[in-house]
């Protein structure tokens, strides 16, 4: 496509509706965008990034499972595709990753997820008494090695690694954490709040020189850029389906672990479906096979079954022009925040380089929150913010258009100049 | 209702579906049938213990949530009724239980639930060596206790208690096995294979007069009785939502924990969304208040939102009334059983007393899975099969017949009498 990026501002430019619309009109991937549920075409979601939007065909296998696979095969669903769901739906999302169709399953929550390969990498490095990550990670990560330390028994201790601007962290200061006592290292790839990404393969040879395994929590990356744990010999990753996947709300996670590893490790968590011969009944645990291993209980169906249409939509559209467009469309939110924003005292809390931004950008202002109020209530626009002053801007480059983030942007200019926030008590959103 | 116990085999007794029909028509329960998708009159479904069908409402609720709640509201659906869904439900739940509503909350699966709160309950009596439980016990909740006994370090050790018939426990042996030195007992209340009830308060009381903490499993309970924990005393407790809840395939469970427990216990997996002050994102875990604490990643909310109107349908029938239903049905079950099966080798695999019994009955045979295969293939029966010779038959009071047992049970009378399953290699069947 015809990057924006020609369009940076110059002192003579002036950013209009219709030049956004230009944008569109020159996306290759625009048409995804009739793919999705949008009711109300005044509204901005800025926001899928946290949950993502409702695929048209999601609406049709929805109501298939629970009218013809529940209501009417009943218990037979479970053979005619339930049970093989989490390694099937596994396989598709291990082609978004750089991953084998083995070494992906879907299951539980990506909390739940995370504990269970935290526990089984503590068990494999049991002579190694650190913990590494950073204080970028999502705090539920950062909660469950909390807990998995203290289970893990006396001795074993989290360093967690500060970003000196809360935007970013040198992978130097990774480098002088990690030592021959390191167990695993642990990172988001994205970072939540500022949109910072890790260079994965450098990153994870890190942890491999000093002998530690390496752990990337894939949330806020999987479905808006390629990634090739493979290539990087990631040894293990957990990763959310209900933002950029749009697998739906609260939709279960999936986990990966190298298939070299498999065998190796071990689930803390011994559920029947993770056993071998699940309905032999045999009262004595002996863990599957591969993968199956890292399942516990029975998979919710409505919620996986979701995931599956929502996950081969990203695929069609190709993760390298998904990249493409987030890319020019976070530049294009940059420039238009430079040009209104910044004067009025707008910062940006985002990596400005775009190789080390995600698809989210996140703006400062000390009244964010009054102001993220103002946009959701007025102004038919939906941002998310983040602790402290973080007005965070999610593009989802499947459906979100150029149009959306020139009157998204639009809007909140409004907000500022306008004082439209100042109405709003400090209190907190509850949204995720 | 009249209890067809009136017409228990004499040996002049002849049954016809006639008379099934007028038991179905003087049952108070019998309209709550409608309230389901029955699309095929002909198919006969004895396992809504294993998955409960489909309720009509459940349909209409999970399209608001997919077209409304997450189409056009989008991420406002977190606000709007998805963060206090599992509170919500769980204080639902709660009513059949014999629960106070800040007792019980809907989250994950039942075998992550039993392992948050086996090690839970670990922490809590540290100085005590064992866990007291018996082989009739569900496996996944076997497993996850060999599991957790492993994490929760050495010299910890499971004691399970056998049956002497794979039928029940007596209460007697349980006593021995509980010593001063338990420092938890968990049970399945009605058995999977045979139906077999404990009876809750006494054998409660038995955990406690030892200084032990009680987990019952409530899973093949829950919704086929009324149960009363805190009458019990009852310390913790897990359910399933999928069977006789009817709350669709993999449907989240749910967890109790007594009241005066709560602040106690710790859940060993600190997620997000057990945190205080969740959208705080503080760095350090701190577990939110009461029932909180034990949720752990975002819940799936399709999944979730499906039970609601399903334990509203539940509480609308009333559990005295199903109870009474479902002990006349099972009578109703055995008498034709004793009258046509028995005298061809069938032998009675549940209780026969039905104080001691479930809402389900195992008809046992040397040939139990070709039998099985015979009546969902060419019977349209479905039951489901336990090993080794299980013919499991569930009576769902809310939608099952009489004419349905008398149907099923004459189908299964004609695959023996014309040996229908000798065509049928033995092989497993793949259902739960």
């Amino acid at each position: 496509m015809n990057q924006p990026r020609t369009h940076m501002p110059t002192p003579s430019h002036t950013y209009t509706l219709e030049e956004a619309r230009a944008f569109d009109a020159q996306d290759p991937l625009h048409s995804y965008r009739s793919e999705f549920m949008i009711d109300n075409a005044d509204l901005i979601y800025l926001d899928g990034n946290s949950l993502g939007r409702l695929p048209l065909r999601t609406r049709e296998r929805v109501s298939q499972v629970v009218d013809h696979e529940w209501g009417s095969r009943l218990i037979r669903g479970w053979g005619e595709g339930w049970f093989t769901a989490p390694q099937r739906i596994g396989a598709k999302i291990a082609q978004l990753i750089g991953a084998q169709p083995d070494e992906v399953i879907v299951a539980d929550s990506t909390s739940v997820n995370f504990f269970k390969l935290v526990m089984a990498a503590l068990a494999a490095r049991a002579g190694r008494p650190l913990v590494v990550t950073d204080d970028l990670n999502f705090p539920s990560d950062l909660y469950l090695l909390q807990g998995a330390l203290r289970l893990a028994g006396a001795g074993r201790r989290l360093v967690r690694v500060a970003s000196p601007d809360g935007i970013r962290v040198p992978i130097e200061a990774l480098a002088e954490a990690i030592t021959p006592e390191t167990a695993l290292l642990t990172l988001t790839h994205t970072a939540f709040k500022s949109g910072f990404i890790y260079d994965m393969p450098a990153v994870t040879a890190l942890a491999h020189r000093a002998g530690a395994l390496m752990l990337w929590d894939l949330s806020h990356s999987v479905g808006a850029m390629p990634l090739d744990l493979n290539a990087a010999g990631v040894d293990l990753a957990v990763g959310c389906t209900y933002k950029y996947l749009n697998g739906g709300p609260g939709a279960p996670a999936f986990l990966f672990v190298r298939r070299g590893l498999q065998a190796e490790l071990l689930n803390p968590l011994w559920g029947w479906f993770g056993q071998k011969g699940q309905f032999d009944f045999s009262l004595d645990y002996d863990p599957g096979p591969g993968l199956q291993r890292f399942l516990v209980g029975t998979p919710p169906m409505l919620s996986t079954a979701a995931i599956e249409p929502a996950v081969e939509l990203v695929l069609e559209a190709g993760l390298d022009r998904l990249r493409a467009k987030s890319v020019a469309q976070t530049e294009y939110l940059i420039a238009l925040w430079e040009d209104w924003l910044a004067p009025l005292g707008v910062a940006l809390n985002s990596p400005r380089d775009s190789a080390q931004r995600g698809s989210h950008v996140s703006l400062g202002h000390p009244e964010g929150l009054r102001i993220d109020r103002a946009l959701i209530e007025d102004m038919a626009v939906i941002p998310d913010f983040r602790y402290p002053d973080n007005i965070r801007l999610g593009i989802a480059p499947l459906y979100t258009s150029f149009a959306d983030i020139y009157e998204g942007l639009s809007r909140l200019r409004r907000v500022l100049v306008e004082r439209l926030y100042e109405k709003y008590p400090v209190e907190r959103p509850e949204v995720t």
